[in-house]
């Protein structure tokens, strides 16, 4: 299959404008233009379940929802949705907008240092203009890519994104789809790549419209959000198509850098040609198109190597993937904390396995899965994981969302980042990190519905209740959430928050500088544990350069005995 | 993981019987013995939920029951339900029988010819013992490997075993483990392998008493059976290790030379390490320790070709599949059926690319499916694919169960039989194709509980009112439909059958003596078609040897051009 993208409403120009439309369900569907003038359009109905029409006098702005069959309903491809999930879509003209970035040939994996954003909480605007206006520290820091956490429509404007329910249309407060198409343009012009998280996973509960058009779930598989999406069963080769424009969409249409894929491990798809290795060779073939580097990151609670081996040996292709054991490792040794899932971790001889495969667990005993877990990643490169002290479920999925910050003394903030940043993987910063921001980030939404409000408000409640939490945990529906989770920036000038932030900087500039240190290459490494003395020694080299490092997570000052 | 046959009773010798058992949820559990002498031995709890003791003055034939915190349930890994599936398990001797095939080497892959039977309608007397006699005729005609449908103990004694509910005890009705190994030990004296159809998908739903024992089943997934094994979610080490201790028990046991899988497109599993390549791995290792040859061989309905890749490759690395498409592709011609899945098939074309690639579907567009379906197997060899006109699927899961020599004329059998005997997969004959048996393979059970016979007895009806079938389908527990599938092996010498016999034993001698038919190499093969003619012109060679095949499709006798 040759894909392209070709969903939804699309400005050609002249007054011109053609919809594209998947709805198997329907027997007639017609665009009824609600602004700047009322019009019903109907449009004619095609192989497959599809419906077409190419309608003159349409206006870039124009308002519109899909009839189906009389129903009035947003368009799943929506590209903007000015009123929010419920109301009417927007026409936009792709093409409007004028790039400046047009040498930008994506950045190198070896050079990706993530930071990770939420757009409506890294500033007190809340929105991707507002962003703007940090690239310069971000680079002065010495990160080379932002990752935005979704921005795809959701319910009301306070979601951690994956509420979204209109994947091709951008979150109107956060500037829709001028906004993002600005902070990429302008970020490409400081040397910063950016990454969009995306959710084919799931939809969210409030505005999911899918299921009116086509068989979009499945009754087939479980998943802890809901009904799983339908990517191997009938009418699923145009599910597919709906997420592979999708990645296409924002590649192509948005610049963008790259893609982080949420949770993988509940896309359920027993095919042959499975959905992601499908999604990673459209995205490998779009890249060549656009001539420029693309990436594929998937987020993954498999450990299995599948998901980052190439085609050809049976895997899907994947760039890279989130690398949760090594954040487990690191957060048991430096915390103390044994609950949950960091039962699995506390030893250093787990953090030395992290460094050494990516993976701790690749087929041993896990107590908290109650089963062997995992596989050997054997043969991979650093740069196929993406390593991190805080992103936002590490921090966000705790009872109270507290940084590491508020966690563990000061010293051990400067050695998790030294952990992160000189390992042989590919570092995320959580913004605000870089500073020990100690704000936290907690779990917030703004649904409309009364009885989704009071289901997620249990819900959070219930969850940690089975985690022997007795506190109080915070109600994601109300706005002092939401606000007692924004960045102060101000704190990064102050005191030890600038000396971490400089700390910061430093690592940065010792990894980009260190070709020990900028070589991925897992080969070039010794790694040597002490568990007396807390203390874990990593030798890195490259042709010309070696570098020692000695991380003691020892709480008492020791000389340790060097190998 | 290294697995051996170790759950369950094992007669140790000297009346010392050791008991094993995985009973997570148990608090305490003790041996019941019933008979010859009533006695109660308590079991010891070891890690993770297993159970163990040995006992004194237990005598092989002994009957026992286990009782978890006081419920009295049959053994899971009983070897013998002598009173059905409700009744108390047996101590058997695995050591007791004498052996006399020490030299049996096993089969070799390009040698197989399967003969697929069912016991309980092969002979009047449904037996083990009864198959005996037909052995030298299976011999005369060439097969080299009888392949059972499922002999696990299954509810009452009519059943085609996929209602098996204790893996590993042989059905009391068909003469119990004694007879089975009587049966192998005289197969391999005539040269002829014996496999076993497995079921390691679901269990059947009368006397399923798994679940009272731990986390075998899981909601995570549906089945088209009911629960689906839990294969990946807590505890599910100790599941695969039942199914794995499973397939080495009948191997080592038993002395099968291989397994069939049922339908493995219904084992959900998103494991790292999926079950059935660990099923693999571990039936390979215990292979080389036996000296002799075995295989796997898989249902499998996904067109996959990871099932049959090697390991190395991301692969299962089964040894072989089931190809149906292979089957819809001749069934279709030769019967001009559409409905239900034949929908697909039809053309020339499509047997051809049978030919060329084992699957029909490599990516196309199935409308059945209503899905892109299948991906192209290549490289591949021509013993990783069973072909066959018929087998007890294709045949019993007609309303009426109508074999081919009931649907199509005489010579159109013969024409299927050189399809599937000249080509370049393993073939496998269903018992009675030979001669054209005319009697029906139905559908038929003997369950116990009433609303469970309801129940059948209307999902069997509903099933093929789907399917706009009119006529009557017959009743599943009465036991006329048992009878009426029995073999009428007297057949096979009257008229056209015996020629029709005799035109399969031809076949199979072309077949193992030129070796241009001997050699399943993909590449040395070219299939030409004529759609207009309805003629498949196949040319096969190996070194010294070719050969030409002309398959006329055609109800008028035309003489076809040749390439």
């Amino acid at each position: 299959m040759t894909y392209s993208v070709s969903l939804g409403a699309t400005y050609l120009g002249d007054g011109r404008c053609r919809f594209h439309l998947w709805a198997p369900l329907a027997e007639s569907v017609a665009v009824q233009i609600v602004a700047p003038e009322e019009r019903l359009e109907p449009l004619t109905r095609k192989e497959r379940g599809y419906f077409q029409g190419e309608v003159a006098g349409v206006v870039p702005g124009s308002l519109y929802y899909y009839l189906l069959d009389g129903q009035q309903l947003p368009d799943p491809a929506s590209r903007y949705q000015p009123r929010g999930v419920h109301g009417p879509s927007q026409v936009v003209d792709a093409k409007a907008f004028s790039w400046s970035d047009r040498c930008w040939p994506g950045p190198k994996g070896k050079d990706l240092i993530f930071y990770e954003l939420h757009v409506g909480t890294f500033t007190p605007e809340g929105t991707f203009e507002a962003i703007i206006a940090h690239l310069d520290d971000l680079r002065t820091l010495g990160v080379t890519a932002i990752e935005l956490m979704p921005v795809a429509q959701f319910p009301g404007s306070r979601n951690w994104g994956y509420d979204g329910v209109f994947p091709f249309a951008v979150q109107n407060s956060y500037g829709g789809p001028e906004g993002l198409r600005r902070l990429v343009d302008t970020c490409h012009r400081y040397g910063l790549a950016v990454f969009l998280d995306v959710v084919y996973n799931h939809l969210g509960p409030e505005g999911n419209y899918l299921a009116k058009f086509g068989p979009y779930f499945t009754d087939r598989y479980r998943t802890p959000w809901g009904q799983a999406l339908n990517f191997d069963g009938p009418g699923s080769d145009e599910v597919r198509r709906f997420f592979i424009e999708n990645a296409l969409y924002w590649l192509t249409e948005f610049h963008l850098d790259g893609l982080r894929l949420d949770a993988i491990h509940a896309i359920m798809d027993k095919s042959a040609l499975p959905f992601l290795e499908e999604l990673a060779a459209a995205v490998k073939l779009q890249a060549e198109r656009l001539d420029r580097r693309v990436y594929i990151v998937a987020e993954s609670d498999l450990n299995d190597p599948r998901v980052i081996r190439p085609q050809e040996l049976g895997g899907y292709g994947l760039d890279a993937q989130w690398c949760d054991d090594f954040h487990h490792a690191l957060h048991a040794l430096l915390t103390g904390e044994r609950n949950g899932y960091y039962r699995d971790f506390g030893t250093l001889g787990n953090l030395a396995r992290a460094f050494r495969e990516g993976y701790v667990y690749t087929g041993q005993y896990s107590a908290y899965r109650q089963r062997r877990h995992g596989r050997r990643p054997h043969p991979c490169k650093g740069n196929q994981f993406v390593v991190f002290t805080q992103n936002h479920d590490q921090v966000g999925n705790r009872a109270r969302g507290e940084r590491l910050s508020t966690l563990v003394p000061f010293v051990k903030l400067k050695l998790a980042a030294a952990v992160v940043l000189l390992s042989p993987f590919v570092p995320l910063l959580f913004m605000g990190e870089e500073y020990g921001e100690t704000a936290p980030f907690q779990y917030f939404t703004s649904h409309s519905d009364p009885r989704l409000i009071a289901a997620v408000r249990r819900g959070r409640r219930e969850e940690f209740a089975g985690h022997n939490w007795t506190g109080e945990v915070p109600d994601p529906q109300d706005e002092a959430t939401f606000r007692r989770s924004r960045l102060n920036h101000g704190l990064s000038l102050q005191g030890q928050h600038r000396v971490l932030w400089e700390f910061y900087q430093q690592l940065i500039q010792l990894r980009r500088e260190l070709p020990a240190l900028t070589e991925l290459n897992l080969e070039n490494m010794e790694v040597i544990t002490c568990e007396e003395d807390l203390v874990l020694f990593v030798r890195r080299w490259s042709r010309d350069s070696e570098v020692g490092i000695i991380f003691s997570f020892s709480n008492t000052a020791t000389a340790p005995t060097l190998p």
